[in-house]
């Protein structure tokens, strides 16, 4: 079960305005489940994001991009809707998978009356299978009759694969005496690493923000979210993180990170994104134990990052937590092959929660096998590494590794 | 239960002459099991080793490393005993270890009259608890009595951690109208990954080989063995591969690797190793598939173990795996993100055993479920990737993710 995250309510979801979300049962991979979704945008919408970096990206993250680039140069022929499907990722599909992206695309755009150049077509679920287009085209018009600015929930639902519980949250904050309304919503749950995980992220806010501050803002708010989590260490094919800016709201466009309008619209998204990616990780596959990697005192944030992770993704302590055993050397060792080749190891203290587990390349002399115990037991667990040679740090989320995320795994495609 | 390995035969592990080994129950994690080990070396006898990258490295290997580094100077001094023991691995022990690992070759330099930098200390187990110096000085008298040329297969036995089975090979080659013996012994099953492993590793040979070449040589087996696993990612902090050459066979000496003598030793010295290292695979932890990951057509042999690693080290391939079910496109996926940043994925062909599974970017159109299906079944199964851009390779071998690797690892201290 999810870690400290229940499925949330309808009602937290707050509309955007200039954003409707339509939801078609298409069976594309079982029947009676909601798998597609379509997201319309209003007239003079902005649109960024920001895409997995495997060199096996699918076929809808290539022409997502590619409609993305050319609708930023045409300003008013702007993106009009994205589409999501779930139950099959379209990647790993050749020139095949190509086609039946922009098939999409055409159908979806002859129905909202555009050109298809201005949808972002998305895709999750198994790999190396052909998308079924002609199951997605027939959903089509049920998505586009259930048109709503309120179904942020159902679409939260409707992007689901093996997440167990939907990921939607809103914020809203007042800048410079107008209410701003920021929405987002995930899905993810395995095939979670950064640059990025099997992730789909749609973040909208009612702000108006310019093309180029939206691309900053959205590579800003990844990087202190879905870039800093994992669940198993696989980097998937489809990942997307998208930024919506509607310009509904009466706050007068933002055009500088430097504003107060700037820094507080971008403290909000990050914070919605930061929500979002923990939730993906508190739903991680299998997981009872969601875990905070603090790293402190690097020399950089890139090393920071590099011990972060080899905590955060080794099988060894993961499944220690899993056990609630405070089998802590693993962490150490994990620490010394991450791959920081001047660290010293004597120099560095290890925490698990407020309990100093390590000191001077050993156990501490005040740490105690039941204060570990106490600290494993709990289902949110913070690893903190001061390593006392500089001034970076780097945050990362982790989950434990259990018999079910093997289970899970095992039988994904049954 | 391993993958196609059984616990060997005594008989096949042959003494080498100038090696005598000796065993006891020193009861250093629990009663009644050996658990520790004295490999007495003939005078002359020379030894050469590969240790972890681990920063947090363990107190044994840092003793090891500076007993070695002064014995190759020294000479006639040379390297008179190995210790090992398990149960503790003596690593995170701080100033502590490092005092302990001393006393504990004090101890068995007494009791052979010998200095204590003419021996090498060795310890595999559990991290970050203190070693039990007096258990292992009230064994060591046991090991001294113990000592014969034939105890190969009980020091194999010896050093086993979560190993079910015993590694022990012996290889015979004549060279030049001499037969040269070479046995080797390993332990490792799980924390497995280069460089190097959870692994300790001893070949011996009664070659005489000169210092440089033997290091040459121990350098070369372990890069073409040990560095080409992977159980779980882990990098120990205790890692060890040891070549001793005793010199008490009739061959002269060996001062060159291009030698016909020297392409002979180093071929069989690689072999034995290659077949300890495959060993510990199928001894992996939970392991119910053997893999072997065959990278072709690379442009270097980095960019080949790179994409290796990332098929080898996924937990969503190695699950597949254990399920036996051809969930291929998760291959792509690991393909895709090793990090080769200017890989072109159409132009790859990826195989099991002989059935084309991509090309193009995608399904290859001969490709037929059953076919995959069929592979998946058998224990024994090759991943074969040509990327077609250049003449260099890796094999690397790995085994599968199952429920009983999360047992094994949720359960170990206990």
């Amino acid at each position: 079960m999810p870690v400290n995250l229940t499925q949330p309510v309808a009602a937290q979801s707050l509309p955007v305005a200039g954003v409707s979300l339509g939801i078609a049962e298409a069976n594309i991979k079982r029947e009676k489940r909601k798998d597609l979704l379509v997201m319309q945008l209003c007239k003079g919408a902005r649109v960024a994001g920001v895409f997995t970096k495997n060199r096996f990206c699918a076929a809808p993250v290539i022409v997502a991009r590619e409609h993305l680039a050319r609708a930023e140069i045409t300003g008013s022929d702007g993106i009009q809707a994205l589409l999501v499907n779930t139950g099959n990722a379209n990647a790993g599909t050749g020139e095949q998978g190509m086609q039946d992206a922009r098939t999409n695309c055409v159908a979806l755009a002859g129905l909202l009356g555009c050109k298809p150049g201005q949808i972002l077509p998305f895709s999750t679920g198994v790999i190396m299978e052909p998308l079924p287009v002609a199951k997605i085209a027939a959903g089509l018009p049920g998505c586009v009759a259930n048109m709503r600015a309120d179904n942020w929930y159902d679409a939260a639902n409707a992007i689901m694969t093996t997440d167990i519980v939907a990921k939607a949250i809103s914020r809203q904050v007042t800048i410079d005496g107008v209410v701003v309304t920021i929405t987002g919503i995930a899905k993810g749950s395995g095939m979670i690493h950064p640059n990025m995980a099997t992730m789909l992220g749609y973040i909208a806010t009612d702000a108006a923000i310019e093309q180029p501050l939206l691309q900053a803002m959205v590579s800003e708010a990844a990087n202190r979210s879905f870039n800093c989590i994992t669940v198993d260490g696989d980097t998937s094919t489809n990942d997307a993180l998208m930024l919506i800016a509607t310009g509904k709201s009466a706050l007068p466009e933002v055009t500088s990170i430097d504003s107060n309008a700037g820094k507080e619209l971008q403290s909000a998204i990050s914070e919605v994104a930061i929500w979002l990616a923990q939730a993906i990780v508190r739903d991680g596959e299998g997981a009872t134990k969601f875990i905070t990697v603090q790293i402190e005192g690097g020399k950089n944030e890139e090393e920071c990052k590099q011990i972060g992770y080899a905590i955060a993704r080794s099988p060894l302590v993961k499944t220690a937590f899993f056990a609630s055993d405070p089998n802590l050397g693993r962490i150490l060792a994990a620490i010394g092959y991450a791959g920081v080749a001047d660290l010293d190891v004597d120099a560095l203290k290890l925490y698990l929660d407020d309990v100093l587990v390590a000191e001077h390349g050993g156990r501490a002399a005040s740490y105690r096998e039941e204060d570990g115990q106490r600290v494993m037991q709990q289902s949110d667990i913070t690893i903190r590494v001061v390593l006392d040679r500089g001034a970076a740090n780097a945050t990362l989320w982790t989950c434990d590794f259990s018999y079910d995320y093997v289970k899970i795994n095992a039988s994904y495609r049954s």
